[in-house]
């Protein structure tokens, strides 16, 4: 699914990971997190994909939206257990998306 | 992989595609502005993932950069290419990255 945000400005988190082997539980967590970002404040999309690098961009109103869902403590668990066992390594980049256009 | 980018500020195009169904050349283009994409002057790397979604972030140094890369006509060909038969729908996002972190 493409997200369907609104005009610019807006921000992305572009979360680029590589995972362990095994589930170990992760599948649950990752839909459980996808349904909690969703109720956040100023949240406004979110796409994913994996093979053997997954990608993850989740859109936001504000840097204050995206600071306040890091801190949500059923999140901060799921970044910890994400360190611990899931995630071999991975990167997050906060962006300000200045500019879009789509077909 | 994930990409090996600088310290920020740089640049994210962010690209995110439904595919029309068969591959008619597709892949073998995707490869070739890959490969491509990689000798401009600016890029500084690329990650992508897809399953019913896809997802390729490309990295770049300036917006002068990315204004470039969209005008070389080989990929002018791809977009064109894209656009008539690749592609079911795609949005690209040009995003200013402010910050970044790892594990």
């Amino acid at each position: 699914m493409i997200a369907q945000t609104p005009q610019p400005p807006y921000y992305a988190v572009i979360f680029t990971s590589i995972r362990t082997a095994g589930d170990d539980g992760y599948g649950d967590m990752a839909t459980e997190m996808g349904e909690l970002a969703a109720r956040q404040n100023g949240y406004l999309g979110i796409e994913s994909a994996r093979n053997e690098t997954g990608i993850t961009v989740s859109y936001w109103a504000s840097l204050e939206a995206i600071k306040n869902w890091k801190a949500v403590s059923r999140h901060q668990l799921a970044q910890k257990y994400g360190r611990d066992k899931w995630y071999e390594s991975y990167k997050v980049r906060i962006c300000l998306v200045e500019r879009d256009y789509e077909f």
